[in-house]
């Protein structure tokens, strides 16, 4: 699987299991919610800076949001 | 430390584990020396693709070059 839908998958699956709305996951990370929604559909290919303020919003590590779905995740929370 | 930080020792410190120089890499990646080089000292903030291309020329999973040092990293070879 490519690493924007990898990202894209496990950005949307971590928002959800924190119940942010895009809204709320755009306005802590001080993006717009547009942005938020391209990033889930695989659009834009964030860098890394934007990975890393996603991950600390959503209280995950980084590399977490970049892993391919067959491995375990280990967020903080 | 700042995820620019943890990509830049992870992309040397893999990059040196495959007994790659900074060109070789660059070549294989089809970017230019001068990038790799200023990737391994946070200059700029690299998009996932060229996380995912870097990571699939050193032969390791993208978000390996994301984690942090505390953690054991598993390359594929």
């Amino acid at each position: 699987m490519e690493i924007r839908e990898v990202f894209a998958r496990n950005l949307r699956r971590t928002r959800h299991a924190k119940g942010l709305s895009q809204e709320a996951l755009a306005y802590e990370a001080n993006v717009d919610r547009t942005y938020i929604s391209s990033l889930e559909r695989g659009v834009y290919a964030a860098t890394i800076d934007m990975v890393g303020k996603l991950a600390e919003v959503l209280g995950v590590e980084p590399d977490e949001l970049l892993r391919r779905a067959s491995k375990p995740s280990r967020s903080k929370t």
